[in-house]
């Protein structure tokens, strides 16, 4: 088999893995359920990946990876701070449409990640949120955003679009690129009328 | 024992009993475990409740019964829309940081009532959720809000209070009146910039 089958295999079980962890939690969920669901049986499946250790360490640190890369993009972006808060919004929005069932186990199993990769994913966390705390305080210095608690905004930020992984499927009425729209607005120009 | 007395050491046991469902989930909890808590035997905690169920139920039945009375006091007041819609809001950030065991629990343990009482809490939620629509709705018409997805406006509110429960707490540095007003301006006003 070439590298690059090997590497759609192992893929599809993570995917598979990921929605099996998110309906019936990391600890609800043996090798032997999953081996089923991707249709193989589990010798074959140890092929691809080691263990279920394993497979929970890679979904929460692509997570993290992407949202660590894409912070450091942003950052070095010559635009004003409001529009790189709003570009990690968008993110945020968009990762949970996309891949909601890896976020879901990033933000809620990460705890259960052996020690050493527990301790590396929780500095990832923290480096991310203060990375985007720190977006937010040069946006009100610069006069971009208004004076509010910086805590407050960002975690009214990062809760705002939590939902979206549960409710927003391609076929309900409304784009992806329409609900990223509405959210932005709502949290940046806010729900109250302007006037025109 | 007074009835008052007996009344007390109910809200009590409740109280504990929320505690618990929370860390440990309603599955996770024995009545044990609870009668350990409150500091009584069992056989004298069951002369102030019946059942692990009995107690979930007054829990969730509780929170949504506090719900429902508030959205009609707000529905029939001869404000606007928008005013309505931030009390609605408010209170939402309030119970999450007043009562935010309870509301976790019904949030989250609702799904384990028993049969019929289920049918009448998701009946409950979902006439709080038509309500909490009609009143975004009925501002959009009138122009006091933004031309938004009613859908989209109504879960980005009510998910962007949700980490209220987790974080705040009365010695953070805000006071529970700050933060319900920074969360709403960021929601009605938005983050971004007003001219002043």
């Amino acid at each position: 088999m070439t590298k690059k089958k090997k590497e759609i295999r192992r893929e599809s079980i993570m995917e598979e893995a990921a929605r099996l962890f998110k309906q019936k939690g990391f600890g609800g969920t043996s090798m032997r359920d999953l081996a089923e669901r991707v249709g193989m049986d589990a010798a074959t499946m140890y092929h691809y990946i080691s263990s279920k250790d394993e497979i929970l360490k890679t979904i929460c640190f692509d997570i993290a990876s992407i949202y660590i890369t894409q912070l450091a993009e942003i950052e070095k972006a010559n635009t004003p701070f409001i529009d790189k808060l709003k570009a990690l919004v968008r993110l945020h929005i968009h990762l949970m449409a996309t891949k909601g069932a890896e976020v879901s186990v990033a933000n809620n199993d990460w705890k259960y990640l052996a020690t050493e990769s527990l301790a590396e994913f929780k500095d990832l966390r923290s480096q991310y949120e203060k990375g985007l705390s720190k977006v937010i305080e040069q946006g009100i210095q610069a006069g971009e955003l208004e004076e509010v608690n910086q805590s407050v905004a960002l975690f009214t930020l990062l809760s705002a679009v939590r939902w979206v992984e549960l409710w927003w499927r391609p076929n309900r009425g409304i784009s992806l690129e329409e609900l990223e729209d509405t959210i932005l607005t709502i949290l940046f120009n806010g729900l109250g009328k302007k006037e025109a």
